[in-house]
């Protein structure tokens, strides 16, 4: 288990930044909570003020499987291009879920996800990533604020 | 002007988190941009998974006082006790507004609201506060990420 600490988050974000600003987005939409301090700082960098987040559960049906629900609403207004933003892609099951319920809802809108790490057994890729996780990431915002 | 670092703000959020642990809060709604890296760091702390955002847009219609709006919809399902989270109450128009906003659509819920920073000449003070701010502060997650 390898702790991200702040300084390496601020290197690999304004790394992401500069990868993005090609794309140049108009809104972000954290996926909670992982995506959440990422979304902050990209939305910072690129000068986004439209930041949402969805948020996914997954519900242990009886002698079913898994099943993936999304929850939250986004709504864009005018917008035509909209970064998704996640730490990791790690199994890959949320970003993947996230990105087709936003493309349904919404196919004149392009969408591209964002990620810290990306691990090369998920099922998804995002669009731009910076590093490759082989190991379980202990995030600080995960370690350093407890109740 | 004060740098905000993160080792700062990791001590406050935490201090933030025993004073709001009592509370206990069901879901956060946290002030876009400001209030998400704090909203992050507060549901890790008190293992919320419901994190939504709002933000505030500042119309200046012509000829007329600049107005606030509210953009973006929460849902609680059935939450009963919502934190709302910004990273200041300056002149605590935002916050006043949202908190009146929040009421409006859902009496049945407790809002309160937290924030690293409180003004004194604010005309909202939130429930839970940190530091009396004397300066503007210069929070690391406006200064550390560059396009």
């Amino acid at each position: 288990m390898k702790y991200y600490a702040y300084e390496n988050f601020k290197n690999d974000a304004n790394a992401l930044i500069q990868e993005i600003k090609e794309f140049n987005p108009q809104a972000i939409i954290g996926i909670a909570r992982g995506g959440l301090t990422l979304s902050h700082a990209l939305a910072e960098g690129l000068n986004i003020r439209d930041v949402q987040t969805i948020r996914t559960e997954l519900y242990d049906a009886a002698n079913k499987r898994e099943e993936l629900t999304i929850c939250g609403r986004c709504s864009f207004g005018d917008v035509q291009r909209v970064l998704v933003v996640d730490d990791i892609a790690d199994s890959g099951d949320t970003l993947k879920a996230v990105m087709n319920y936003l493309a349904c809802g919404a196919s004149e809108i392009e969408f591209k996800s964002a990620t810290l790490f990306y691990k090369k057994t998920s099922v998804y890729e995002p669009h731009f990533w910076i590093n490759e996780a082989d190991d379980w990431i202990d995030f600080f915002w995960e370690r350093d604020f407890k109740n």
